[in-house]
């Protein structure tokens, strides 16, 4: 489904090489300011144009079409386009017949009957993430006064990140990425078990990110080589703050007052330059295959400032409920 | 929430020592046979009773109490209660002001303004997914034909279980695990992107699991760590069959057709037997602390059967989504 | 579905002729006081007894199993079972071949498969408002200052009801009626306009009680033949009190202050004594058929709590709404 | 909430005045025939122009900016925008002071806290209607097969449409009227009990439609007059064919394969151009009042194609859900 969200709801719309992309954000209170100025750092921190990035450039200015009036949100829904300038449409005539590994080619084609946009992942496309970051500013507004900071810590297996994308322009291989959120500033209580824990949405909304393969909060993995008494977090004032954090700021599935940290493994782009081996549906056999499009070499550089909107479009939306 | 899924929705309540935990289950089809006896195999793979689990024993038998007609699903909701019977609520007192360590106690207090019944860990105990476990049994019916099989496979660190629980038993400390879930014969096209990949569809429900910390799809957080083109699946036949399964199975948020894996990092029981330190709401000071309560060294050990309950009710819920 | 409600949600389960009917509340505020006396006046209210109502008589204790503590609601789901005592289910055997007209014997066993339980009209039995009339309970306890009333203005086409009663039952045919129900001391901006205005919110869900065929707020039918000038409320004061009512206190689809005030149409009960014609699936005849069972002359005289409990039960969820 | 439907989805947005109104339709099934000139026969139905309807023209031309590919469904969402070109927002001006009886500047204004968008009554304006009529144009190609006709079958009180226009127009004051839809060829078995019965969903969809204040289904509030044996409608042969149509095609909330038939009040615009009384919030007065803008004097002639619209937008989502 295209909607995330119960009182906060976003629903997104668009392929990328359609004239536009877009969000809806429903439920967002009146009275918070909005100007398209408002975008433009966020905006500007997923673009492409470091090493490593796909030479597609967008202008991605926003348009807010509906929802706003004297730059206040007024209760009605907000809706958010984008134009799509800068496509190359042609390149993608071939995967019609030899789907991309690692891309939703084949499985798109079979879902829909073969009627999917498949010009450059139509729907699927990283370019919807956009749409999200667009989300997330206003996200970030709802929980006003937190503090939130994702960033790369490691590429290709290694924390030097400008070493690791040296090698990967050298190689001419795409590398993936670990991607580290923290989050200062929320309150006690946000989170709804039994179902809907603060990890089950913020998972929820990050696995929609292409190429997001893994997440883990606090210690996540590294926990299950602890004991219960190196992970537990003792508890040091009536406030709730805790001597450690292995928690990751969760106890129980809702937030406990200490700062909220997930990692997300990004996998390497599946659009690598190297040459791969696909099925050939016309000629039906196994084929020497090489992806064209402009696309990028670590796509894991562009993905903090998405998944800072990600999961503060699933906090704003707990924030509401636990508000009610 | 306490609810989950869109078609096939299931709903949980009860609490640790109220006197019956159970579930609905709405939206299952008619016709599929049910029988009390059904539920036996995946219930007792839950039990407590191996070296490292609980000594709290329960009969855990399940009663359907409406649903079922002639051993034969209606179309209306499935309903099943188990008893609970085998409750020491005198254990829990002193929680009210000692919030223990890596617990919820803390934050169910705060969220429900003390109110919530904080007995064993309430509504959010472990107990509840026994309930999962029976809604796993008709959602395995649904997927009917698929093979899912999760284990343990490793504990504390130590890929040789029975040792790491030989020495959490010696060492009187809680140990964590990693879960892993593959799952064969699922048809292509599971998954309902933009937000409702597979991978966000089974997190989602994966971190409602007490004590899950961290979850990877595939190779997960090793292919943050390989290229595009050592991580990428070559497709090799019309069915999508792929050489390798780094994807565990899904790309784009869709299943492919080959074998869906995931893996779940299980943390340590909170309730380890060592000495914790807590600050206690009524004294005003940190304290010395040991739970009380029947507990797990190793609650690692009865998660797989829930990892298959929750994955199966993930996939039964997109299963019939996609089947529209 | 079996479910309603975005924050006070209910879920109800259960068959006429099963062991239990039952309905979990999930969402509502920790810290309300809920005492199984509580539930006796509404139970009492929808009772059957009176002269044309049916000589099925059932207990109706409400058993809370889940959600309350210390006679309080702890925030977790709560759970009310009502035993069936009083069933005679060989009364139905001949519905499977010969459909009784009005009821939804045929339709449901097209939709099932035949696999529903048809005794006694089985999940879609009137039976089932008892958990609903428990909900709404919860519900005006919510919407805590409210007052709600709902009454049989008029049934058989007369205002005088006792008059009416005793024609049917002089007659032995059932009759229908129309419900009035009145709510005072709502709040201003209740509804969510688009699509969850307070009219759709609450025909909803009325819409779910069986027998009701039709629903007015307000001056309702009546307003179509008004001229604007006669039907537009004049306001008359900062408070938005209106000099009439002909809106039902709806604006927009939203409350505004003034008393809401909507009307059901009750069609007469489709067991009436009287004989009947229906398809005889085995003799692929039409035959003439008297429906066997237990039931209802005026099943309108139950309508008015049921009516009062849906439409709490929809203003706690848009309350709670609203309130965030 | 700005969404409609579970797997047939409709979200809309855009105010009167604003530059763009517009829906997204998620959940469309891929490989549908989509045209714009497929839009224009309903839209041109729902436009003003006859005596009686306002003089504000539109071009309503819909633009289909995602969704769509080579004229075919494609399973991802699919967003049509239609521009405002014809807006005068001057006329807006006053009501913010004073407040127009039977509209909802009131209690749009207590709901956002006065930040909402208020001229020509902002996202609550009829002008959405339009976005309703262009789902309803792809719920009918999902609905492949039916034969849906709503017409108004009294305005003013007078079952002859032209004289009661005639009237209005002399009188210079608004009518209000009944809308009848009729829908043959539905399948059986539509409708999800116990809340979601088909008359729940047509009824929640159609109360967002401004001035509607009240439906019945089949006989609706006459069958209140009726007894059990008259209002039953005699099953005929296997198909369900029944001898009468009271039911109105619905059977326990299920369409039973009979024509679906169900009346629709609409009140008279509240837009009069007669003279009013409000409270002049500014001089804290009541005072008289003439709403300017450009309105209709029967609004109810434009409402056939919209009811047709909401109807078939409801069944298309339970025909999904029900062919599951």
């Amino acid at each position: 489904m295209n909607s995330f969200g119960r009182l906060f709801r976003i629903s997104i719309f668009g392929e990328s090489h359609g004239q536009t992309v877009g969000i809806i954000i429903d439920g967002c209170p009146a009275g918070i300011e909005i100007k398209p100025d408002d975008f433009t750092a966020d905006i500007e921190r997923r673009k492409s144009g470091a090493a490593g990035t796909t030479p597609r450039k967008e202008e991605d200015i926003p348009e807010i079409i509906s929802g706003v009036f004297n730059d206040k949100s007024t209760g009605a829904p907000i809706t958010i386009l984008f134009r799509n300038n800068n496509t190359r449409s042609a390149d993608y005539d071939a995967i019609r017949v030899t789907p991309r590994p690692g891309h939703a080619d084949f499985v798109l084609h079979k879902k829909f009957d073969g009627f999917n946009d498949y010009r450059g992942g139509g729907h699927s496309s990283g370019r919807l993430t956009l749409c999200l970051v667009a989300a997330g500013v206003i996200a970030k507004k709802v929980l006003n006064g937190i503090d939130i900071n994702a960033s790369l810590i490691e590429a290709g297996g290694d924390t030097n990140i400008d070493a690791a994308i040296a090698t990967a322009v050298e190689k001419q291989d795409s590398i993936g990425g670990i991607v580290e959120c923290s989050i200062k500033g929320l309150p006690v209580g946000l989170g709804e078990p039994f179902f809907d824990s603060v990890e089950s949405a913020i998972a929820h909304i990050a696995f929609s990110i292409p190429a997001i393969k893994g997440i883990e909060f606090g210690s996540g993995f590294a926990a299950t080589k602890m004991t219960g008494s190196e992970n537990n977090d003792a508890i040091l004032d009536e406030k709730g703050t805790t001597k450690t954090n292995h928690a990751g700021g969760i106890n129980g599935g809702i937030t406990n007052g200490n700062p909220l940290v997930f990692r997300l493994a990004v996998k390497p782009a599946s659009s690598t330059p190297q040459e791969q081996q696909t099925y050939n549906t016309q000629t039906q056999k196994v084929e020497a295959f090489t992806v064209k499009g402009r696309h990028d070499l670590c796509i894991a550089l562009r993905v903090p400032v998405v998944a800072e909107a990600a999961a503060a479009t699933a906090l704003a939306d707990l924030y509401l409920i636990h508000s009610k």
